[in-house]
């Protein structure tokens, strides 16, 4: 069995348990609040975050995104979620470095800290700034995701693949707080509902985290 | 003909030339001010930042540090700088992540933003806080370096693989700037002297940047 240490607000997370349900393998989800520093997690992984998966047979602990997404596209190879060619696969990884770097650090990060962080933790209140400067780069993240499904069926090419799924795992998690525009963005809106829709999603959509509703649309598949 | 859009403090560029290096792959290099925003690059990569790397045959344009690597390691198998059983993958890559994301938020972006590009580009003084931040932050991985050589011949077990190359191309950005206490870590700086006597490491230490003389045991492979 497989297990992943995970957090809800965390998108590294989300992905993975998005890309297993896509492969159809089992895992359990063990919640690790990694602010606490647990000395048996940390043993784990001394980076300290989540994702980590634990493979229980054989024993092996993977840590981190990166490592967790190649491993689980080279263990179970269907459906492959990178792609078959070289061209591909650049393609892939690009689209994935772009959400989980640049729309992590000028998005996800910001929101997720400032209206959920900072309080959870009681780490001051949040910046208005900080909210504000993240709602006009969404815009930018919003318009690339148009630019590409004009082009193409998914993110990266005629297939679903890590691309859809990190895109659609950093929105989630600002779409858990209601801070996407998507009345502004209809086809970026329409891509994000084809993602919704599948079944790997479903359990995304019923993250419900104590104390904070998700927004009035977060599980609503026609939004 | 392989060409890498590069500038010489970027780590990620730094990983390219010297996994290319590693393969036997010949490249040019073009340096690329991303500042500058060059509408012709940014139709390259959208992203707008560096590595790019351009193969002419077949023609293909390759963004990002994470797509490269893995597309190096696909396209030119041998040696393998990923490893080879899904364990020995996960730990390189782990380990690529922790310097990619760790090790640069905590030190490499720290202290090439705040003593090379905030004057290169004019833009304000160097904060004394942040490099002492940083200052603190690279003596922890300089010791999980030694953690690791205590325990293996390269920092992901018995090959010489990206971890070694990430590790080495942040620490070799922060090195010729003078500000890695390598006399408090005798065994990290045992690693990087195996490093620096790789004939792929060779291009890196004749760095030069213009106006900005590197320190002055950069170059020396016995330092």
């Amino acid at each position: 069995m497989l297990t992943i240490y995970h957090y809800w607000f965390c998108p590294f997370s989300r992905k993975v348990r998005i890309a297993l349900q896509e492969k159809g393998v089992e895992f359990e989800m063990k919640l690790e609040m990694t602010w606490q520093r647990r000395p048996e997690f940390l043993a784990r992984n001394p980076a300290g975050n989540v994702p980590v998966l634990v493979n229980d047979d054989p024993q092996q602990t993977i840590c981190g995104a990166y490592a967790i997404a190649e491993y689980i596209d080279e263990k179970y190879a269907e459906p492959g979620l990178i792609g078959e060619t070289a061209e591909e696969r650049a393609e892939t990884r690009r689209l994935v470095e772009w959400f989980d770097d640049k729309f992590h650090r000028e998005v996800t990060s910001l929101i997720v800290n400032e209206k959920v962080m900072k309080s959870f933790l009681k780490r001051g209140t949040p910046e208005a700034a900080n909210i504000r400067y993240a709602g006009q780069n969404i815009k930018h993240h919003l318009k690339y995701i148009e630019y590409l499904t004009d082009r193409r069926n998914w993110l990266a090419g005629n297939d679903f693949t890590f691309a859809d799924i990190s895109a659609a795992a950093h929105l989630s998690c600002v779409d858990y707080l209601g801070d996407v525009p998507w009345q502004h963005f209809e086809k970026a809106k329409d891509w994000y509902a084809r993602v919704k829709s599948r079944p790997s999603f479903k359990a995304i959509l019923q993250d419900k985290i104590a104390g904070l509703a998700p927004s009035a649309h977060y599980r609503n598949l026609d939004f």
